[in-house]
């Protein structure tokens, strides 16, 4: 039996996002720009894909929307064009961004640290969250930026955007939320959080990887970093668009807001399940109180169980789990969950999450639960170390 | 009847790619970086489509080859880094162009410009081509890229970018050139021609639009603009890999090598009838000599008749082709094509193409020559012109 449980980092395609991209697969699709009758046809395509982008966010009317290739993207451009516009200019300072921001944006801001560029990092709480208050130590009318993702995918911690976006406004400095682990998991409504600049991306939405878009408040700025003809479509980012992600990533959109209310019901109820039977276990902690995390997604220390093995007795048994931290995506730190949570540093290689997807089944679950189960009994018997990971 | 002829711009997916495509679409697909079954089954696709990539070009082993988003992409990230890496920090002063690069590349070359870069345009002769002596005109050992398509896009004039490429060696000055539309229509060895830095995206290589790939000889320069997780497959540019795209594009390069001699010749055959019969029509010329062109196009000047009437007209029969002059991409300027052929300037916005592929059939080709007959027919019996573009 499979399992796939791995959904905060890539989910499969929606049968019907596949359904709605399938005409773009097997007949020729014209260029936006084309003057024949596959180019008009495009043309309506891209506007009716836009159209649900648009009525998924409650985006007002006024403001912009474009398509990208997906967060690394967005998350470049937002940061190399921040720097060139405004810091290298003199005009502002500083970047604000959460300690536990992207690789992307971590990596971008590592190069712009490098070139001396300030970076300040909004240290989380013990419950996994950015603290509000403490934007006040660092905001200040020359701030450039600050950036904190809406949903922290490992730990599935709902970060106070919306607090963070009103403090901003007060100081007249941009506010960027990558809402990518959001949709589709929690409401996500630019009439009630206030960003200047969200982006997100397919590969959590049900929809194929490779697409993405972003989000401006009327108003808001923004530097293009890929170039390419320029017309309605394409003043914030040039080249062919592509047509057939954008008609996938549209209706992955509508999907998403059609069946919010089963995700923060049916699929929490899994998750649920899934998170009182891991409880029950000795030595097994949950981390983040259950009413900060998004419906889909429990992340759990283990003591006396490193993850990779704990991993690899769960994939023998068809159960794909995660464990961010054992590979901590290149050569900038983030403090180990570990610290952040309070918990003993020999748990630092001992963390193991599980992100349902709409798609997950009860029967799931239980085989889920059965192999962790299983799993532990056997890792503990066969590891020198007790569950407290002291030497037996 | 269909016959879709604008197949330098976008191409109908082929069912083979498609199929080897489908089984990431209809089942979840594991992230590279993912520690369980289906990572570790995605890191095998993934080499396996990058083996294709090598092998349909020709690629020494230890030579360096990363996906992109597509054009856009590798030609804004080119032009920047030289940007950043070379020009701003002194050690180079120039950038030379083809005077009919890429929109994305004149797109980022105007940028640079109004940012006080100097940047070069090679100019074409009447056949189309780059002058090989130009480059002398304006190289030196200071010059930090030159850059040729090796096919143009919308006359299909093949480029002498091996002989620049020549040149380019003994001044020590990489050389770039976009191979997107010589894939599949004529061979691309890179042991044969030898560029610096070679690119090429997917939309016109029947693989899905929205995946793109650079190749850079070892030892050759090149600045990421997408950051992200690092790792072997993401040195060079950041993000979750597009896994299925990457596996389309490997499948589209394994069957353009395949059916390259089927392009060479029976696609070509196709376009000689085409061809023949259009040249047979009063006021229609050809443009380009017929050996300086790939074997799927032809570019000709209409006299007495406007580009859009006649895309109207092939439109309204099912005839699908181009002309890129119309809407001219952006306030950057290139020299007309009636320019450059030395043709009547009345004829600059009467120049319509036809760009074949593998799937396009003689039916459809004797369709294009009937209802071109009778839109030419149509269209200057109801204009106050006469084929000469003089008033009657």
């Amino acid at each position: 039996m499979q399992a796939y449980l791995d959904n905060n980092r890539a989910t499969a395609v929606d049968p019907q996002v596949l359904a709605a991209m399938e005409p773009l697969l097997k007949e020729p699709v014209g260029d936006l720009n084309a003057l024949h009758s596959l180019g008009a046809s495009s043309r309506k395509l891209y506007t009716e894909a836009m159209e649900k982008l648009y009525a998924g966010l409650h985006a007002p009317e006024e403001s912009d929307l474009f398509l990208t290739s997906g967060a690394a993207e967005n998350h470049s451009t937002l940061m190399m064009g921040i720097y060139i516009g405004d810091i290298l200019t003199g005009k502002k300072n500083a970047i604000i961004l959460s300690e536990r921001e992207s690789p992307s944006m971590m990596e971008a801001a590592k190069l712009l640290e490098s070139q001396g560029c300030r970076i300040h990092y909004l240290p989380l709480n013990a419950e996994g969250v950015v603290e509000v208050e403490s934007l006040y130590d660092y905001i200040t009318p020359r701030s450039a930026l600050v950036s904190v993702p809406m949903v922290d995918p490992e730990t599935g911690a709902i970060q106070p955007v919306g607090e963070l976006a009103e403090i901003c406004r007060k100081y007249d400095v941009p506010f960027h939320t990558d809402a990518t682990q959001a949709l589709g998991r929690i409401p996500v409504d630019l009439q009630e959080i206030e960003p200047d600049i969200l982006s997100f991306s397919s590969e959590t939405l049900h929809a194929p990887s490779g697409v993405g878009a972003v989000w401006l408040r009327e108003g808001a700025e923004w530097m293009p970093m890929i170039f390419g003809r320029r017309n309605h479509y394409e003043s914030y980012r040039g080249g062919p668009l592509n047509l057939c992600g954008a008609v996938g990533l549209g209706k992955a959109m509508e999907l998403a807001s059609d069946s919010l209310d089963f995700e923060m019901e049916d699929a929490r109820e899994l998750r649920d399940k899934l998170e009182e039977a891991l409880r029950e276990m000795e030595g097994v902690t949950p981390l983040v109180p259950w009413a900060l995390r998004i419906p889909n997604t429990l992340l759990v220390a283990v003591e006396g169980v490193e993850s990779e093995m704990m991993l690899a007795e769960l994939a023998r048994e068809g159960v794909q789990a995660y464990s961010y931290t054992i590979h901590p995506f290149g050569d900038w730190k983030r403090r180990a969950l570990t610290d952040i949570f309070g918990l003993d540093p020999k748990l630092r290689h001992s963390t193991v999450g599980f992100a349902l997807s709409r798609f997950t089944t009860k029967e799931e679950i239980d085989h889920t639960i059965k192999t962790f189960r299983e799993a532990l009994d056997y890792l503990r018997d066969f590891s020198a170390y007790d569950t407290k990971g002291e030497q037996v």
